[in-house]
């Protein structure tokens, strides 16, 4: 049997100019001064099929965000900052050339690099509203006018164009759902009525997927069907995607309210569908916007009808998350029996990455929930790294490893990073780590009023490491679906989110510092948001805890913590005893249990 | 000499019957079903000279905000929440009802109250085209009309009604400002310039003080003169004040690039103003925008042209606070240290005002920088308490007094804000004084990285609070003037404010928890938004604290701090006694020391 995860280095170096030459021919042929490529496919997802890899295949580069914009005479591959070492690895920087974005705006660039009346094409399916929109804005003035494209240029010249996938669907067990399909769609559809909308078109496969009770294998680590549909506010579904997809049993599941029709009658549908329609423009295609506006229908913007209701997960989905949690920590847990039983040196990132995906394989995962980083040494201070057989280091004892995987379960998402020390725990980690460790804490411990949103508690878990001068350059969580894709929107923990926290929502915890060339530190639990007790007349919220799995003890400089501190890590580790003794023996479970012994608070007074 | 502040009860009771049926003649003479008597005057103050106390004249109701909509069978008065008590001892509640307002919008209120049709009449003067538009917008369809009128319907009514105060005006000395008031005149006409705008209207006071470096006493406790100006590209000022104001040395100071106009001249001097003309919606009466629309001027709006420079101290501003501070420092310290050395019982809350004020003026205060809070257990809970004679308490040994106060110097302005205890610390309040202490220090500590606003550091300050499920409600911090107003915008801590902190920038931080009928704890310092250190790569921002006054370490609860919050009181001590003992002697000096000695961390290890 293959493992999930792949090691294969991206292939350097290979020869990509004729396929750029092909495209400018293309490009002459309809008129064109330039050409848009994204990443993304037609529903904006982390990950994409073979069939929607066009930056890939056009220009080498694989990162999971970006684009590529090609003149007659010259190609920018727009990256932001995870990109900017890989991108130069990947592209012909003799054809390409990378931008830093989002510093350096789409708009400026083909300002500067075109003529009043230039005309620059794009494939209305793979942007969104909000993009097209800003791209225009920036534009204004300019003379430069985007053209949306019939075919994609890129696919025209793709001969070998892999097909779209047909990954069966199945069915997710009402039980685990909590509600079932028919009750989530009259829920939306009352939704629309309230809003006066006829219509909503869903392009999300995972709010599909959670709508409809299914689940999907077209896309690896996101177990969602890639479809489009149109709920209208009688509560029925046209669902778009390829039949095949979908055995007797998972069509009777579906049942006569929801028909299943080929994606590529989507746009006629559209044309046909009565007013207003709900799209929302942060999520949905311009070639919808553009097929109803043509059609002379009412277009209502909003949200995504069924985003807010999935983050708010169900009883049921809850307690499937935390059972999968139970049996990801049982996983968990064996592999960090088995790390500190071997000499560091005998092992490289590799093999704890595969190490770990048999342990999850043995506790009934179907999947990892995204490919394993596991970082040693300066490895760990690349944010998204992915060990390949190119970057793969060996272990050392003197040397830190940032693990963070997770698993999907058929009950459950999982997520979870430990920072482990393999020997001689480094002095100079000991305080960022612990820094870390407390911004953990804060966020574990937090309560706050109803109205807080992730923007208002992200400084929480970033207090200690601002006070030393140091920081991260990532968010502090994003939401979790619950047997769904392991990134959900649209809540998060970050500056830039004010949207309310609310019970039942899933969220990261997951604070981190990096020194480049040296090394990274990361710790991450998964989080439900749940009503919190307090003092009359005021209405709090705080978070419960699903990851479970003791925190490196070696790396923590006691002296540092509060006496509240040491008390909900010394109450964490318990619990986590408490529930994955009883599913773990022999050296797992003494290792658990020396691992989760409490904590003294080294006195510091006076 | 009397004191700065009064007690006088506010006259309850007195009948204002014949005031409003007055009022509603003169609406139905100018046929109007409606007339709105806000509490602010045009410059949109704290505080409003006695000419402009409309609402408090007309209904009785003394509060710093709120407004009345008076309408021929009924009349409300909206007040928010902290003056829900006080209205109802203040106005007659036969003619008056009071309405929650912002729960309560103004706009819905008319909709219920009025017919299709109905005219309100208000006095553009008195409003913010924000505020206006806002109504406009809520009255959006309701064929409800608003009118503004050309002459106050309440002045037309008040016969004995107070002259606009003329108070003299005087020069703030170019080295405390830092900056002579021809370079501010020439930097904010450059920003008109490159903003393309040919004059901005400066309405605030504060504003127009700073820019010309004149200070004012025509309202109390504010030290700005009350005028309007406008700033031309060219650096030049049309000052909009009563001339008497200025004396031939001020006069000189001003200089022949500002000349001093009639207050009634504004009018034409708007219609008469080349364009485009900066007005800022937020601060800028309507009137002056329905003048330059009549006149066909174009409005540019945008942010008073002052209100960011003005929060942003020099060096020299910074420099006089620093000053200001040590000598308030050393009259706080004289009074806790009398204070300590009586017998509560035999003491009232007006007596320790009273001695406080007789310290700052012994400190070289000119005047208070707004009317002492001191608050003596359950007084200690009504968060903008002013004790008067009717509401006096004695104090006792076993409740807490709530001491809010601050001065205002020829160099600086100060606000500090101390609970203490007057025997035995209640062990009760030591665990949320403690939580209010740790949050005091979160934000001291605090280093964030430049772009961080006061919504993203709030919570640093509750955080220890909302853990034990409590709270306060209101912000942790408002910006302070330099020598001006000791409420200041823009900028603020608090889950509203997303305008980024920047070095020079002066905030209280003041945490608080109030537990109604029992007691009241805040604790303030003033802060400075400082360059912080940081690891290479990052731009860090901190704070350096103003205050000098020792908290009470009767209520301090030390096992429950962390050592960096041991250390940082520790440190802050030690500042505080070696900044204010060489300016003390005697008994003070014995108590600064005695109160400033090491705090030690109660060992709570296992």
């Amino acid at each position: 049997m293959t493992g999930w995860q792949s090691f294969e280095a991206p292939a350097a170096g290979q020869d990509r100019g004729a396929r750029l030459a092909a495209l400018r021919t293309r490009m002459a042929d309809a008129g064109l001064d330039g050409f848009i490529i994204p990443r993304a496919d037609a529903h904006q997802g982390e990950y994409v099929a073979p069939s929607d890899a066009r930056l890939a295949w056009l220009t080498g580069f694989t990162g999971s965000a970006g684009f590529a914009i090609v003149l007659t005479g010259r190609a920018g591959v727009f990256i932001d900052g995870r990109y900017r070492v890989q991108v130069r690895a990947e592209v012909n920087l003799a054809d390409y050339t990378p931008v830093n974005w989002p510093e350096t705006k789409p708009a400026d660039w083909l300002r500067n690099s075109l003529p009043d009346g230039g005309r620059v094409g794009f494939d209305p399916w793979l942007h969104t509203r909000a993009e097209i929109g800003a791209l225009e804005k920036g534009l204004n003035g300019s003379g430069i006018g985007l053209i949306a494209v019939d075919h994609n240029l890129v696919d025209a010249i793709w001969p070998d164009r892999p097909a779209p996938p047909v990954g069966a669907a199945r069915i997710h067990d009402e039980r685990l759902a909590g509600e079932s399909a028919a009750d989530r769609r009259s829920r939306l559809a009352e939704t629309l009525r309230s809003d006066g909308q006829a219509a909503a078109l869903l392009t999300l496969p995972d709010s599909i997927s959670w709508l409809l009770n299914i689940r999907g294998s077209d896309i690896p680590r996101n177990p969602v069907v890639q479809a489009f549909a149109v709920l209208s506010d009688d509560g029925s579904v046209a669902l778009f995607a390829d039949a095949a997809k979908f055995d007797a049993a998972t069509r009777a599941h579906l049942g006569n309210q929801v028909s299943i029709l080929p994606p590529d009658a989507l746009g006629a549908a559209l044309r046909d569908l009565p007013g207003p329609v709900r799209l929302d423009p942060q999520t949905a295609p311009e070639a919808a916007f553009r097929i109803l506006t043509e059609a002379g229908s009412e277009i209502a913007e909003g949200r995504d009808p069924a985003i807010l209701p999935k983050a708010r997960k169900t009883a049921a989905e809850l307690s499937g998350m935390a059972s999968a949690h139970r049996r990801d920590g049982v996983a968990v847990v064996r592999l960090l029996t088995w790390l500190d039983a071997q000499d560091p040196a005998s092992l490289t990132e590799i093999d704890v990455v595969r190490r770990l995906e048999s342990e999850r394989r043995a506790a009934g995962a179907i999947d990892i929930s995204f490919d394993t980083i596991c970082g040693a040494g300066p490895n760990g201070a690349i944010i998204h790294y992915r060990v390949t057989e190119a970057t793969n280091r060996s272990l050392t004892k003197d040397q830190i490893v940032l693990l963070d995987s997770g698993g999907q379960y058929p009950d459950g998402t999982t997520d979870i990073t430990r920072t482990l020390s393999l020997g001689a725990a480094p002095d100079a980690i000991r305080a960022p780590y612990t820094a870390v460790l407390r911004g953990l804490i804060a966020i574990s411990r937090a309560r706050f009023p109803k109205g807080v949103a992730g923007a208002h508690i992200d400084a929480l878990a970033r207090q200690f490491l601002w006070v030393m001068g140091l920081d991260y350059d990532h968010g502090t969580g994003h939401g979790v679906g619950a047997a769904l894709c392991v990134h959900e929107g649209p809540v998060r923990i970050s500056r830039i989110s004010d949207l309310p926290l609310e019970p039942g929502m899933i969220l990261s915890n997951e604070p981190g510092y990096y020194r480049e060339g040296e090394f990274g530190i990361r710790l991450e639990n998964l989080i439900v948001v749940t009503p919190a007790k307090a003092e009359p007349g005021r209405d709090m919220l705080g978070f419960d805890t699903l990851t479970l799995c003791p925190f490196d003890r070696r790396l923590i400089d006691m002296g540092t913590l509060s006496r509240e501190e040491t008390d909900w890590l010394n109450a964490y580790h318990a619990r986590v005893r408490d529930e994955l003794s009883p599913l773990l023996d022999g050296a797992a479970r003494d290792w658990l249990i020396r691992e989760t012994r409490p904590l003294g608070q080294r006195a510091s007074s006076v």
